[in-house]
């Protein structure tokens, strides 16, 4: 055996580095999302260079310990034999129900707004991931000083700033809208309702995600929903998809195709340009939902299937109700080739939108504060996401599986066979903890045994707690 | 003949300063709505005793040249024969109609919105009547101190402050209504369609005034409107409305009681109760629009039709969009039994109305700020009135009549039958000044040569003049 080189003994060195890190993670000082100590920090710490640290830390990300985030550092990554295993693709039966769980719904929400509830049903940031103080600001600014715009209308399509800041992040997403292909609305929702409305008939036909967040079919529209296969990373099925248009008259499509509710799944931009074109060729309206769109895990902003759109026929909708203020009420839609009735539709459902908050998130948009205020946040929902899954495999019973969302801040949780969702719903009211029954993302009431639960709130005691009495009301010993 | 008495003497002095006022109203110089020089300033200008001017004022009172306004002195009248004639009540065809004038309205809003045009065909207040300031402050002060709940939802019933605010003056309009009855939404527009679309379902029938602004039935809600025939003065007639109700199956009414817009006529309040009444045997909802109720030029707010209501049956609706600021988009429902419904309709139309805008506008109310803001408000808008009735009393052809509104701010004028109210509007638009054409009015496009005179801005040259031309386009020599 030869005396170990120079190059020999950095390799030693750096091993070790790497080792000491990975121990603390396996014993779970370091938690799935946390940030590893910084280069220079741990080349402190252990009196190794720079590069000594670099060289482990790179060892670590292939060997899947962790991973590096752009500008930011490096951080504990959540490795696959960690989690339970995912859900299967859906597999609803093809044919059309008209919708009609409003009561079950009702009550879900209901329940979820009790503020000595811990919230898990409802999908909104926790308070502390708003940018509560510059916002508001924000708007008091605008109502000491452009308060007489402020009392008026700001007729359809709405303020002329808002929609020029939007044009403009058109970008992000594959897109390059101009200020006028946009309406505001007060929220996703009256966009999702004008849209419907401006494409479909009551009694119509609308294929949708299987499961999906579907409330808004409900609106006493009197739309029939067709639930489409869903696969929990991919998104829909395009091949079910096509079968089913060519058996039932679909009317349009209204999808999330960016990190759907419940699945957090996000289709690849390929299957977004072959959805586009299919439905392209039967002129069949495709209304995208992408409220969860800026809140992504990843390196990069997922496309829009609007970016793929040559003939006016997708209806893009989306809001700043997950990312910055719910109660603000600002949303918008860019309809395409429907712009008329979607404005129309819009004077005669609300009239216009509130004006003073379309300038306060105009401003915001405007000033900056919009990106690194998502820069944040995005950190914040992923590791929060990272936390609730590992908090599942620990206290969930044996069988249960989960999504493994890349964005947005929901959980899909398939639940053993012997669980009933609605009874675990009703035992977790009890313990005042409000959680969203799988049935309620279905219109034929399937998936019995899932629930969604929401990410939104920071990690806490209380949560945790939660999250264990789930576990045992659903059956872990 | 006889010396003059003393008696005498002072009787023809107050006869005298009657006369000398009687011609300044005659002549123009104080014209209707304007208020005399009070007692005291007339006594001293006169060098006559308060005593005898007051005699001169009572007696301009008789002969109906003034009318005294409670703490206020005493205001030139609007009289009979100044007016020109008003229209007959309307004869509708009793058949229910499918509504779709949706282009024409579109356009016609289109129009009115561009800042350059002389605004008479929106039902807005003027600037200069909204109470801005002061509202704005309010809104500043809660972004600022009452920011973490401002940027949160504020789900179904909505603001609770506001709430209870609205509920407090429901003793004003006859009703004595909890926090708990009511709903809050964006606007009274939203409320309408959420109250249509808990009571009926679309193909149903639904009573309405004619003519009214029946826009709500359609935003695609694709209802059927029939219309009734209506009283300029007293407004729905009850026997029509009974006959109609026999021979249809009518789903609901939707009425604007008070100050119906564009007739202005208020109900009298033994009508209200028997069209209550009447409805309630047949288990009829009423969906009551009052968005015009505080806006009264009498001296007591007209009752609402709600007061009558015992079964829950009147779904009543309102908004501060006519009073204080369109642009915050604050209204509310007060929709009886069909409340559930209303709600759960509500969270799938905009999930919940814009929360800091209902704050500001709760803190005004409570302020007793809406109070003091309504007396000046009702005292200007019922001046504007007068002013626009005489300008199209002084500038509109031969055979012209029009409404006397005792409340609200809109003018329905009845032009001869030669003029072509939609041609009137396209020539009008031409020199920037918009107006309402009567067929908007109208499920069957009837009203072809009447228009809607919106009196929200405040009386000026150019105001006058686009009379003046509008009186020209109309056939005036």
């Amino acid at each position: 055996m030869s005396h170990p080189t120079l190059q020999d003994q950095d390799a030693y060195l750096y091993e070790q580095a790497a080792d000491r890190i990975a121990t603390l993670i396996d014993r779970g000082t370091l938690r799935p999302g946390e940030r590893v100590p910084s280069v220079r920090k741990l080349s402190t710490q252990l009196r190794i260079s720079i590069s000594t640290v670099l060289q482990a830390y790179f060892l670590l990300e292939d060997r899947g310990f962790i991973e590096a985030r752009p500008q930011s550092g490096f951080y504990v990554k959540l490795r696959p034999r960690d989690l339970p295993p995912e859900p299967k693709p859906s597999n609803p039966s093809l044919s059309a129900t008209e919708v009609g769980v409003a009561e079950l719904l009702a009550k879900v929400f209901e329940a979820a707004r009790n503020p000595d509830f811990i919230p898990l049903a409802t999908a909104i940031p926790g308070p502390d991931l708003l940018p509560t103080k510059p916002l508001n600001r924000l708007m008091a600014w605008v109502a000491r000083h452009r308060g007489e715009q402020g009392v008026n209308y700001d007729f359809p399509p709405g303020n002329e700033a808002l929609r020029r800041q939007v044009a403009r992040r058109s970008l992000d997403w594959g897109c390059s809208l101009s200020p006028d292909d946009i309406v505001t609305t007060c929220g996703t929702m009256e966009a999702l309702n004008l849209c419907l409305r401006a494409v479909a008939k009551p009694g119509d036909t609308i294929a949708i995600e299987s499961p999906t967040f579907y409330g808004i079919l409900q609106a006493s529209l009197g739309m029939r929903a067709l639930e489409i296969p869903t696969h929990p990373r991919d998104g829909i099925d395009l091949n079910a998809l096509e079968q089913a248009i060519k058996k039932n008259k679909v009317k349009a499509c209204l999808l999330i195709p960016n990190f759907n509710n419940p699945l957090g799944c996000c289709m690849p931009d390929n299957n977004k340009k072959q959805l586009v074109e299919m439905l392209g060729r039967r002129e069949i309206p495709l209304i995208e939902d992408d409220i969860y769109g800026d809140i992504y895990f990843g390196a990069a902003r997922p496309k829009t299937a609007k970016a793929f759109d040559k003939e006016g026929l997708v209806l893009l909708c989306s809001s700043f109700s997950k990312t910055i203020a719910p109660g603000y009420r600002v949303g918008w839609t860019a309809p395409g080739r429907f712009k008329p009735q979607v404005e129309h539709l819009k004077s005669m459902n609300t009239i216009a939108t509130a004006t003073l908050p379309q300038m306060a998130v105009a401003r915001f948009l405007e000033s900056g504060g919009y990106d690194r205020h998502l820069r944040k946040l995005r950190k914040a929902l992923a590791t929060q996401v990272q936390r609730v899954t590992l908090a599942v495999r620990q206290y969930f019973p044996e069988g249960t599986r989960i999504t493994r969302p890349t964005g947005g801040f929901v959980l899909w949780v398939e639940l053993p066979k012997s669980v009933d969702s609605l009874e675990l719903y009703r035992k977790a009211l009890e313990k005042k903890i409000s959680i969203a029954p799988g049935p309620i993302f279905s219109a034929k009431q399937k998936y019995q045994n899932f629930i969604r639960l929401s990410c939104g709130q920071a990690w806490s005691d209380s949560l945790e707690q939660a999250l264990k009495t789930l576990g045992r009301l659903a059956g872990k010993p």
